[in-house]
């Protein structure tokens, strides 16, 4: 278990969303027993930079889709999450569910019956814009399919009161 | 999401166990802060019955892993854990480290990195006479792997004043 999951500080369901290898829309659905709502901030495809390459295991210049959604319950933002996903590796089916948006990422891999595995690559507390003055706790992780990165994700969750559910 | 995740009788540390999609055992270390012991009960080859091979979508008296173990904090059971195998579809190093036992099965295809879903079957309230009169959160599902059954698993757990953490 990653050291910042032992903070005193951070709350217990901020904890569990974080250090879960499983869905975050689905246990954030069980603490609040209400639906969660995707909302797109921006969604386009880019051309991946040296470092988006590295990240994915592909040729700079790669087309890549760049998602960055907000995962919400009654209007409060519990999770903003950035992806980036080779276009040339994501099965059709999965491609137009994405680009579509507004559909959470875990959802989507359990409606196309994709078999993948999830490895958390970092966790830290950072400040993202977004969230003005409050922490944030970060945690990247890759969607891994047929052994290459299907997705890279950052997820951010601001560490304050909102947690108390 | 299930139904039964929506009834308040049922504490939020245990919801949050049966409702992922994830590792159990991950998330129990997360809420307790601690490791997770893994005791075994029972485990052996049977053949398998008519019943356990429809389960596992293979013929009837094929060799099937048959183990029962318990998850324990602090010498406290969280879950009641049973797992039935086809043989015949377990990775090597992945049946090595499966019937040597005592190693949760997220953390074992974890360090094996199979890709893999899980699909949730059935959640319901049952008794089970390892808990006496506690009524027990009973959820099922499949681990697949390769499009096929890689394990069917049954976890018990028991609703009471223990999941208050």
């Amino acid at each position: 278990m990653q050291d910042v999951l032992r903070r005193h500080d951070i709350p217990s369901c901020l904890k569990i969303c974080a250090g879960t290898d499983g869905s975050v829309t689905q246990l954030l659905e069980v603490l609040t027993g209400k639906n969660v709502k995707v909302e797109t901030i921006a969604q386009h495809v880019v051309k991946a930079t040296p470092e988006i390459a590295g990240l994915l295991n592909i040729e700079t210049g790669e087309d890549v889709n760049d998602r960055l959604v907000t995962l919400k319950v009654d209007d409060i933002v519990y999770v903003l999450a950035k992806s980036l996903a080779p276009i040339n590796r994501i099965p059709q089916g999965v491609k137009d569910d994405l680009m579509r948006a507004d559909i959470p990422i875990g959802r989507i891999l359990r409606e196309h019956k994709l078999e993948t595995r999830r490895d958390i690559l970092k966790m830290e507390i950072v400040h993202r814009d977004f969230f003005g003055d409050i922490p944030v706790l970060s945690r990247e992780y890759k969607i891994i399919y047929e052994n290459s990165v299907l997705m890279w994700i950052n997820e951010c969750f601001p560490i304050d009161g909102r947690w108390r559910m």
